[in-house]
């Protein structure tokens, strides 16, 4: 049997067996049943020095991450896997060398413990040989959604302005790893953020309630607010005081020689849910949408869509 | 205005508006209405330097020839996009070193041609900066399908084994391009082949109605053969004659030093679909199903999932 089946055959055995009604892994595509519900579809990569670095995490952590993260867009709409007609695909690009058996089944460990984790079928993916020597993940995430439509456009001036947890806390644990720092009791819990986000899918379902826009919080606060505003056609007033953080937050990112807040307003990978709502029960309120446009932090503007706010791909 | 942002509003001006009820481009993710028909639902990876090489290929090719090889996917379980519930994401790995803004355009170019060729609608997708420089595009592919569920397994020995067109041309029109002799009239059409793939996705609706078993020939007419004789626990027969291949097919693979039986029975890339049948009209019949397991080719044992039928990616 070639390495190719082999794989294929080891994680047909360790991933749950979807539901009767579903055809997976095994066949040319997915078959799912009829959905009465909306459908969400969300495609997201995961790239070795680009999103990570191995050094950094297990490839158990890696493939979680990779599927918290795309999960995280399904929540933003205000979606769940709670379906027989949702659940998610992986597209694997392992390289030929550098990457052995025991590491594709610890990836498919975490691919499995992900799915688990979300209440997710895995209905099917895709293995093939990269072209370097480093492994992407490219998840795709079928999700449903109940309720009114969930979108980053809606927010109206006078809504709150909130966030579904504290943010900034994943940026101050990446840079303790860039710094090999990882191993101090000070930033574990920060390190433990960005190793192990997880996609906030209770709170989205519930905002599709409550909330008038939403956005997960990927690419940096300021720049996902910035998509909100623009798309919304509203400006948005941060109060920095009020940016929810994990004691020791502030510390740990000094040690760094960072700042908390900045690293808050830039650093992304949090993956809590940034909304506007009228009424936000408890969740955490930090601003409140304008006229106009733009994204203003303690009455300073910032702009819409400047250059540096968060993360570019293409940015060398 | 960022480089990513920059590409996405240049990809969401050449994609065609879906329907006004799909939510698509701009948003955390595609919000789709719900569908009273099942759902297939695929991804596929098309790698350079793995799947492809860019001297073969213009982008605009390369971009074409991945929609139609994750389509293809979808045509093999009988499903198509014709449903506002239907449609295809694309995440892109671009380097950025070697691409340029005209690459990137041509290859969007080549994105849309495909989805209009299918009638498909474009979701949305995911820009990655590719850890290498070679480009990646991973399609996902959600299709509707009406009817009777169309599988690998379902075939019962006394079906006729059908084609849904002719086989190995791709191949010999790599070789073609691998030899550096692309340019030469003899090989023009064989080249066509490899380059211009198309989804058999009318054939795949049309077979819901008249096959027991489908497959799609990607990976070469005797390993995909095997997968459809093992998921129906039957064995198949193929009669080497009767393979349909192009006029000038036998003279093009000799003259490339090749054999045009051997490159049908294990070249793939064709996209044409392979099925079982009691009534398959008038598609092309190469066998039948028998009893047992393992496929033959003209009486010879061939046996399953053997070392070298096909494509293995992770062959070294």
């Amino acid at each position: 049997m070639n390495l190719e089946f082999a794989r294929i055959a080891r994680l047909q055995r360790r991933f749950r067996q979807p539901h009767p009604d579903v055809v997976a892994i095994g066949d040319d595509a997915a078959v799912l049943p009829p959905s009465s519900e909306a459908l969400v579809l969300t495609v997201d990569a995961s790239v070795e020095g680009v999103h990570f670095r191995r050094e950094w995490l297990s490839w158990r952590e890696v493939a979680m991450r990779a599927v918290h993260a795309a999960a995280s867009d399904v929540a933003a709409m205000g979606g769940d896997f709670a379906s027989h007609s949702a659940g998610l695909l992986f597209a694997l690009e392992l390289p030929t060398e550098g990457f052995s058996e025991g590491d594709f089944d610890e990836l498919i460990e975490g691919l499995a413990l992900a799915a688990e984790s979300l209440n997710a079928q895995v209905l099917g993916g895709n293995l093939a040989r990269a072209a370097s020597s480093h492994v992407s993940i490219t998840t795709t995430a079928l999700g449903v959604v109940r309720g009114p439509k969930l979108l980053r456009s809606g927010a109206v001036p006078g809504d709150s302005l909130c966030v579904t947890g504290p943010v900034g806390a994943a940026a101050v644990g990446l840079r303790a790893l860039i710094a090999q720092r990882e191993a101090e009791p000070a930033f574990a819990r920060f390190v433990q953020a960005w190793r192990h986000p997880r996609a906030h899918l209770e709170a989205g379902s519930e905002l599709t309630r409550i909330a008038t826009a939403c956005i997960d919080v990927s690419d940096g606060l300021l720049q996902d607010a910035s998509h909100l505003a623009l798309a919304s056609h509203v400006g948005l007033e941060i109060t920095s005081s009020r940016i929810p953080m994990l004691e020791g937050q502030r510390s740990a990112a000094l040690a760094l020689a960072g700042d908390a807040l900045a690293l808050a307003l830039t650093g992304g990978e949090d993956y809590v849910l940034l909304f506007t709502s009228k009424n936000p029960e408890n969740y955490c309120t930090i601003g409140r949408v304008t006229a106009g446009t733009g994204v203003r932090v303690d009455g300073v503007e910032i702009g819409t869509a400047a250059p540096s706010l968060g993360w570019d791909h293409f940015k060398t």
